[in-house]
């Protein structure tokens, strides 16, 4: 695979804005091999990806951003530039359950999506023995009331040490702080229920509860409202009334898997546009 | 076909209870066409479905309900007993909306199931061409916060008059006392979200502002309290960001059409046991 | 809402594709609402869909063909060119069935797609009254082995008579020959299995028969060989044990209406674009 | 947990079939805790389920298969006797794909069944190393034309040796050969289709050709006839005309994964009732 350059765009809705974009590309020899656009009238804005090949390009790299800047300016764009053969770092967080840890690793093994993952981080020591099978580094970060803040300064100083630039809560079970999002706002959260029902604790439990007939999971990114972030992806599956909690636990581990999966893959190939609390997933 | 009884039970659970129906049924020279059973552990209770073949049956009809008493009494069984050729009576209630009237409509003229439909009450005119098309007996009683009280005492009167068994809240939009719900509890509702997600008003509206992947509609028997009685049944479509409130609510028409039918198809053939605020389902 | 051009385009693929067509539309101050592309590089091919308002476009509506195909001709691009205030023309078959053809009736009023559904044809006088019910001509065209021929004649001068753009076999249960389709080539089928299973007449029949745990349909362009034409939607249902037959032929009509519906509505938005045997469709 | 046994019984249909079964439990002091029945009217066959607590039943382990049989043999009857404390023993056949293989040794240690693997066998030496891993012995049996035969002799001393009741081909890409079925017939295979499309090698690849909008994987037990046994359990994926063969088959391990999982555990439980080439599945 050649590499390439994606630039993810918001500006206000005008003429000519795909115009102006594939000519800057063009006029630099550049082949897209995907382009896909937005607009949302509503909100009069225009959104778009655009994919295009390096290796004919003859802008380089260094030159894309500044040249690029030029004609974003005037439409009040805002804009990211990713380069496909810059390989993200990213650090999994989690508790006692180690479902969708084994699925990420494995994943990232068989090549579904390109990162590093150099790092979990854990409130719990149970799954040291996970990371290590797999040669990844583990750190143990117990969290108490009390302590918390001081904790998510260490937490904080790992992602900088180990130059993360996504987290990954993989049922992570507790709560980051705002303090933190603002520090390091890239945060992909599992929440296992078809949100925005069961906000907060034992959702299982409040699904068997209510009774339905259908459970789900949500990925989404964090901000400081809990589970209240722009949704990435959602799944579900149906349940009936020969299910208990501990089956939807397990039905539900199904769709945490794939749903977190799907979404940090759709956030590594930088596919995921976030505007307001909203996204644009171009698939 | 040759007509059927039904025997819907539920009582707490002990030794010997499918021995017990079952030979009831056997000792009468019946044959059992479906039988299924459910034990939910938590709440110590046995739920059963029992349905057997009338012809070659012993007991007289007029009889089986005073045997089974016997039977039942012991037990501290709640059951009820249904004849299959017994034809319930339907009122379908609508506002403006007019797909989930259509879609009734045309199943049961199908026979997807088996019943009559001679009224629809509406608080507004507009679908009353839709029942004259049908020979259907239309009824317009608009509400207000004034008249609501009176007018549901006029609603309560064409049930009676119409000998109806089940009212279908086919969308209609308007939330129904708690003083009528306590003298015609028998009514089924189409709300058009993935409940317990978007209780109340504008739940398309809500499902956009949120960004949700998926939408989804519940059909749910009528409580006192709003959007929260048993659910029967529930189903879901996937969404995107290309999809404005109109795209949602076009999508959401196909979900509710077929999660109503499939709701009151289950409840006409006795296969849905309410207890706590559960169903079972028993397909 | 203002009057729109949509582009469908394919051609092989080369650099600069996305600015000389974005820029044609930017020069005659058209305001693009919908683009999206598609390369399958393994064909070395470049497909687009793009769709600007007319009201600011300063190109009148003649000149728009003629200019672009100055554009296309140098790309030896294929292409159409639709304006969304053409009303398209359907003629829907049908056999004995009504459950699709209510259903399209009903979308078509709902205003779900915008076309004409002038005349309905069928090989069966049953649905005679439903077409009446609605006001639209009927004819019935008895198909035997021996008038085969003839009476396809006839059909093809109905469909130009009523001057019909978009044939749909609403369960039209007859084979349309290679003749007519070279003649009238725009033929949406809904076939009633999960294509390629089940090819054929009694595709519910052979589903029970392979005891298979979910069933299809399938909505497809017709070409000369049997059920084997471009797919345009596909859905699913879940079936157990439980599901005889007449369960499956049930729970099949709620697939077909909906395939169907989305497949004919996909094409009057000129969002399908055929090559080869397969379809690219724009959402 | 307490012990539980299990009897899955088929026999031609007659009256009083579940009074005598039941009665049986009852009887002899045992509390049944899931009941279900299927009758095939098509086919004249009663199919039951039954599984009771063994703790305060009256008769001994040994005892119950005979005397279930003198109520078994005048109903004709085929049935089988399961303990739940008996623990299965089960092969998993790998070729070079790691996915299923690391789902099932994750759901069995995770304890979504219960079940002991032993061994794992391979006609590659690529999935040593995952065996090793996770201390499960591992036997590289290459398979030429040539040497098929001896081979599967083998593996059929294998199978002795590690006392396996079940063999489970977790994309195992060889054809078993009638005469080993023959000898060993429970054997549990995962078809990367939706059968009965695109039956034999390389299905994805089929897929692709044929555009399909939905692909599936399909769980079976083998037969002799390739991919035509008896069907437990099938799922299903969205596709559209950006997914590659190597996105159908990315997408298609999602389904494989949970489509074998769920097979081989509902055969576990006993759950899985085999007749003609159908299965009843009492969920």
């Amino acid at each position: 695979m050649n590499p390439t350059a994606t630039l993810l765009i918001s500006c206000p809705d005008q003429k000519g804005l795909v115009a102006k974009i594939a000519n800057f590309i063009y006029a630099n020899g550049g082949n897209i091999i995907h382009a896909d656009q937005h607009t949302d009238f509503a909100a009069g804005l225009f959104l778009t990806r655009i994919e295009w090949q390096l290796d004919e390009f003859n802008l380089p790299r260094e030159f894309i951003a500044p040249a690029f800047s030029a004609i974003a300016q005037p439409l009040q764009a805002h804009w990211q530039l990713h380069f496909s053969d810059t390989i993200p770092r990213i650090a999994i967080w989690v508790s006692k359950q180690d479902h969708c840890l084994f699925d990420l690793i494995w994943r990232q093994k068989a090549k579904e999506f390109t990162a590093e993952i150099p790092v979990i981080i854990s409130n719990h020591p149970d799954l040291k023995e996970v990371a290590e099978q797999f040669g990844i580094d583990f750190h143990y970060i117990p969290i108490t009331k009390e302590n918390k803040s001081t904790q998510e300064v260490k937490q904080l100083e790992l992602l900088q040490e180990y130059k993360i630039n996504l987290v990954v809560l993989a049922k992570y079970m507790q709560i980051v702080s705002t303090e933190f999002i603002t520090q390091f706002p890239k945060i992909i959260n599992i929440h296992h229920s078809f949100l925005p029902a069961f906000v907060g604790a034992s959702p299982y439990h409040q699904a068997y509860e209510r009774g339905v007939k259908i459970i789900g999971a949500t990925a989404h990114y964090v901000t400081s409202e809990l589970d209240a972030g722009p949704i990435i992806e959602q799944d579900v599956a149906r349940v009936s009334h020969r299910d208990d909690v501990a089956d939807l636990i397990r039905k539900g581990k199904d769709l945490e898997r794939v749903v977190l999966a799907r979404a940090v893959r759709l956030h590594l190939q930088n596919r995921v546009l976030v505007y307001g609390n909203r996204t644009v997933v171009f698939e």
